[in-house]
């Protein structure tokens, strides 16, 4: 593999424009890190196409000189999927920021890939229509990333994730072809699914350059609860005890002691910085059904246990309590140095175990640990607030980090819910997919990209 | 490729039990074809695996002497998929029955491939829960054949497709390795979703053994309505307002005049068999929300030209009104001796047009076809009533099909949207995919079966 040399450079200038191709290092700067703590590595060129041919015309010229691609779309990845290799082809899509139609008959939308995911729903909202998943970023990231890392967000046990709403996509092969895969169709069988390879493969088997979106009528009333327990062992029975009511709520959050005092101390909401967990719900849909599921919740919740419910008059208190849960990750991030975000997920009904586990292991390591996440889906955010210029804590951090992967995969989890593996959680996959299932995904990558073009030595090495 | 020969036989009964290995003519003859019309071949041996385990030897010994396998369920599939190749090895799933567990704490189910798909909802019923696909032939097709079909049914707009509700599948890969793919994480980004490239592979990349299946909360009331309309535009603009009222009913049928007529003869329902369209409408979900929406259906098709609106008064009757639609394959396939069951789908806003089309193309090319389908998805079932014997005919029937075709491709849509492609799509897919999509799937198979050991021929040609 060859890195960007000054002749690469004119050529991909001639092939764009020169003010769409940064090689300076100061320029090329912002495009060394994304979201993820602690890894840096500057590339040999980063390039801004705006439409897909174009994109197909630089990876073609990156295949002709050996030189490794890493797609990127916002950056605001948590897992290093679009760090780049050094003295690589950045490929930043943010420019291919058009919505290209809104259909409103067939409840489909198809944008470019570097359009900001809250526009979607932003517009599919003026037409009263819906785009479900909501990754913490979305205000800020691309739907083409989101797409790539088929990413979560809080409503995943009712709505599903970014898969269950991709109908199609336009992607460049690592050979330059560019092609379409899926279509407005709710039903089709002809052949494999060939979509459903590339959402999720974070950029490691094709550049996604265009998405077509399945929309839902938007909900048309919504109700939010806020619950506050002393053992998270009640919190957790109260969800068993909703699912067992066969109510399926749109979110259903949860913050520990250490998260839920980080937020007071940053966002002021009033919040009690003695409970031992604090749950936030919230469901979605006719109105009738959204005051009886409330009801039900509130009553559940009292019954299995929780000090204390709080259910918001409107929709303006309803954004102040899920302000709580939103503003998780910011609170944890301002108290130390380096925030490590883990994305470790496990069948719900193993919940309160595991945050339990993550609480004992944090203290036998003696490390400071904030875990929040989506307890309807069993996606938990464990996270460590250290710093990266201590190495014998950091040392602490990876020891209690193993184990914590450990007692996830024995519980027949998952280290990445949402977040992705890139080169995070890279150590971890084969271990738990097993030889059979690791080897079938590599030799997916071998028989797509012999090069190893594109994003080479994230997910797997080859 | 070799044939199974009696030195194979003997050791296919060594390593199951010898009832369980089929050679003889008249054994092996009700294997020779499923439900696609016109093809029939004889296999060599049939066998009758009861665990993975025994799948997988017999997929190694398979390997081992060059021999073809065909994998088979219940042999109901409309596209060829589970039809022999001469000689080959048939591995028939249906003694691999059991059901293996039933969590109602995580809403899953597992189960082995060969498990009847109504055996899965009427468990699940049992307790509050409900699993939605619903493919015409549930009470007799596997679980298994489902997912490697990717079947369809009468519920897709509101509920999708049998994809939508697999979480995991166990399957052989071609050279007996025994793998899982997928967990019980309702979120899971760790690699790519290997289970999405098995699901609607229809047994070309390997044999799914066993399936882990997401639950629902169980619909508490549904309502079921029938509209009759003079004309079927008049059926499509009630669709669209409906969609554009932001209801997703559970179900939107319809049945042609000459279906409709095809029914009446046969079922005696008391359907008016002047009408040009038949729409079958149900809601389900919250009592109050399933009241106010079949209101809202039955206002907007008397406001959209509907000649007369049946709306039942109880379950009974609902299932009075629905046994229409479910009798509409049954009822054409006894008119004449050869039913060729189509499969098109198209964007749901193209439907009226296609409808339209088809009609015209029947009288241009002289051949009598009945439509059914689903309204809310825009999969429609043209069948053609003919005589295989009738070359002649069945050239018509030919030509006819072929425009059909092309007019679904001109629109975006798909060649089968829920029967599969099997042989008897083969010849459409590379069209309606695109050379770039199309070589794509076929480097997958390449890579994954290089031997082209499972279901060779199927859906494309190496």
């Amino acid at each position: 593999m060859n890195p960007v040399t000054p002749a690469h450079a004119d050529s991909l200038r001639a092939l764009l424009s020169p003010d769409r191709v940064l090689t300076s290092d100061e320029d090329i700067l912002p495009y060394s890190f994304d979201g993820t703590a602690a890894l840096k590595v500057k590339p040999g060129a980063v390039v801004f196409p705006k439409t897909s041919e174009e994109v197909a015309a630089c990876v073609k010229l990156a295949r002709e000189a050996d030189i490794p691609v890493v797609t990127r779309g916002s950056g605001t990845g948590l897992s290093g999927g679009s760090v780049p290799i050094l003295g690589c082809l950045v490929i930043c899509l943010t420019q291919m920021d058009q919505i290209l139609e809104l259909d409103e008959k067939n409840l489909t939308l198809k944008a470019q890939c570097g359009v900001i995911t809250k526009e979607i729903d932003d517009l599919a909202a003026k037409s009263g229509l819906f785009y479900p998943p909501d990754p913490g970023s979305m205000k800020i990231s691309t739907i083409g990333g989101n797409v790539a890392e088929n990413s979560g967000g809080l409503r995943g046990l009712k709505y599903g994730v970014t898969r269950d709403y991709v109908m199609g996509v336009q992607v460049v092969l690592p050979d330059g072809t560019l092609t379409w895969l899926g279509n407005k169709c709710v039903k089709d069988v002809a052949g494999y699914s060939m979509k459903d390879l590339f959402i999720g493969s974070e950029g490691t088997l094709g550049i996604i350059t265009e998405v077509l979106i399945k929309l839902l009528p938007r909900p048309q009333s919504r109700k939010t609860l806020l619950a506050l327990y002393d053992r998270m062992e009640a919190a957790a029975e109260t969800i068993s005890a909703i699912i067992a009511a066969k109510i399926i709520p749109c979110t259903l959050e949860f913050l520990d002691r250490t998260t839920v005092q980080c937020v007071e101390d940053y966002a002021k909401i009033g919040l009690p910085t003695d409970v031992e967990a604090l749950v936030l719900m919230e469901t979605d849909g006719h109105p009738a059904v959204v005051r009886e599921e409330a009801e039900q919740m509130m009553q559940l919740a009292r019954a299995h246990g929780a000090r204390d419910v709080l259910v918001a008059a409107d929709e303006a208190e309803g954004a102040r309590l899920a302000s709580a849960r939103r503003n998780a990750f910011s609170a944890l991030a301002r108290v130390m140095p380096t925030t490590i975000l883990e994305d470790v997920t496990v069948p719900r009904t193993e919940l309160a175990h595991m945050v339990g586990f993550i609480r004992a292991c944090a203290e036998r390591h003696q490390v400071r640990v904030g875990t929040f996440g989506h307890l309807g889906d069993g996606n938990l955010h464990p996270t460590f607030l250290t710093n990266e210029r201590d190495h014998e804590e950091m040392h602490r951090v990876e020891a209690a980090l193993e184990e914590i992967v450990n007692e996830t995969l024995r519980l027949g989890g998952t280290v990445t819910g949402e977040h992705g593996v890139g080169l995070a959680k890279k150590a971890f996959v084969r271990r738990q997919l097993g030889e059979g299932s690791y080897e079938l995904m590599r030799s997916i990558k071998r028989a797509l990209d012999p090069q190893s073009l594109l994003n080479p030595g994230k997910i797997f090495d080859l």
